[in-house]
């Protein structure tokens, strides 16, 4: 793939910003990589790390003539910098997103960039590590995962392209969803299980025999509750900015662990098991579809 | 440990009667070790893999003599197999089984002992692997692992000791618990969070979009689900046994959650984050407890 890029910013140099630049310099582009960021000491190691080629001096130095910008920064300063962004924002600059809710940031970002809109195509990379800033960043974190796409009517076909060719090079498996369709799933498969799993570690934690009960807590508990570990304020913003896909993801799932609870106080075991059974093939079936599109990915590479 | 005993019987040589026979002989036990189980198959590829030294040919041959009986088959199958043991049942054999939930299964035990009850020193080892039957057994399944005894005002001390000093030997750590106290605590931090995996997948497997869903369903759905994976016959019988102690759990975790859902309902962003917050501080000084006694364990080896 042969791309004609002189600048590249990257506004967040973290994991995801850091291993976005890794990847694209350890494939071979040529552009200049550009970061800034808040904090003065994240920039100076993403900088020693060899992350990025220089740290703008300020926005014009950031911004001024890059071909692209991504925004890797947690998704309720997304509005902040597109607003940094926009005096210095050049005709051809196409500006792209990492965040986890898209159409609240593409809400805020029609309203800050109003009809200079189609210069910003949202995404999403489904990719991540426990770790976080510059030093956990990874040239092949990308490699395999899912990058979505959510697409604006307003995108030229071309920004579209720019972006989608920048994460092929990057080893994602282009996916493209409308914001809507996309805070839905995720909703359902992400934002559900992460506060599912915070209100149980919460309810435990709570309890007069908390001590006790931790202390039986086994692999399985681990497991259920690994997310519950991850950054509370990443989490509320998600909660708080994906909302009603949330709340309606919610009642959905009350509603069924609610059933299931009639037919335990019923005694119908047939019931129960025809929910865990269910369960149980549905993610069979999952495991080995994972499980072959790993083995077809490893295979042709 | 100095035993003194010339005959053990295991009850179903599987996963976790199969890894309590290596074990045992892995620690240099003499005893002779006799396997009993339904399936003739099963029962020769234990014998086979050396895991017993002999198959008992009938109850009789099983049980008569014997200086400990180990029950290790599924929890709704202890009742047969105590009515099986009593008619060969000698007056200095212990009987001690695996079962799950502990309440249920005294109960039960009670019914067919009768008088003989104190004989039934019932106990619980917190340890698994995802595979099962005698191939899947390992002599150091139980290594550093929870034992838990919920012993009877029935039994015997001297009985009870058997039982601790050959679950030590086996490597696990003793703990005590009442039958009730046992079923409460497992119902918290174990049998709930299997009913709200299993509730889930199968939300999301009867969803019109189901495809879509489980396609961008990442590693944080994979580990909160994982347990969701396990025997849907199992579990049923689990949630049946334990049907109070899980009722009282559920309801207070559905309360839970419906407090956090109406935090997010009227965007109380700050409620939010208090509740993910309390789960992410208590998991990680859980975690870090775990690895402070596994690496003293360690240390102690």
């Amino acid at each position: 793939m042969e791309l004609n890029l002189k600048k590249i910013t990257i506004a967040g140099v973290g994991l995801i910003g850091g291993s976005f630049a890794l990847a694209l310099r350890s494939a071979g582009v040529k552009a200049e990589l550009v970061g800034i960021g808040r904090d003065p000491d994240v920039m100076q190691q993403a900088l020693e790390l060899g992350i990025v080629d220089r740290v703008a001096e300020n926005a014009a130095d950031a911004y001024s003539g890059a071909d692209l910008i991504l925004i890797a920064a947690p998704v309720a300063q997304t509005s902040v910098i597109l607003s940094q962004i926009l005096p210095f924002l050049g005709p051809d600059t196409v500006i792209t997103d990492v965040g986890s809710t898209k159409a609240d940031g593409v809400a805020a970002a029609r309203l800050v960039m109003g009809e200079r809109i189609g210069q910003f195509v949202p995404a999403h990379p489904i990719a991540g590590r426990e770790l976080n800033g510059p030093a956990a960043a990874i040239s092949d974190l990308y490699a395999g995962k899912k990058l979505v796409i959510t697409a604006l009517p307003e995108n030229p076909k071309a920004s579209v392209s720019l972006v989608e060719d920048l994460w092929k090079i990057c080893g994602a498996q282009i996916h493209f969803l409308t914001p809507e369709a996309h805070d839905a799933v995720f909703a359902s498969v992400s934002h559900l299980p992460h506060l599912l799993a915070y209100a149980l570690v919460d309810e435990v934690s709570q309890r007069e025999n908390a001590d006790i009960l931790f202390q039986y807590a086994a692999s399985g508990f681990r497991d259920f509750t690994r997310i519950a570990g991850s950054s509370p304020e990443m989490w509320r913003d998600i909660a708080m900015a994906n909302r009603d896909a949330l709340l309606h993801e919610l009642d959905a799932y009350i509603a069924n662990v609610s059933a299931t609870r009639t037919a335990l106080a019923e005694r119908d075991a047939d019931s129960l098991l025809r929910t865990f059974s269910r369960a149980q093939s549905a993610r069979q079936r999952w495991i080995e579809a994972i499980e072959a599109a790993e083995k077809d990915r490893h295979a042709a590479v």
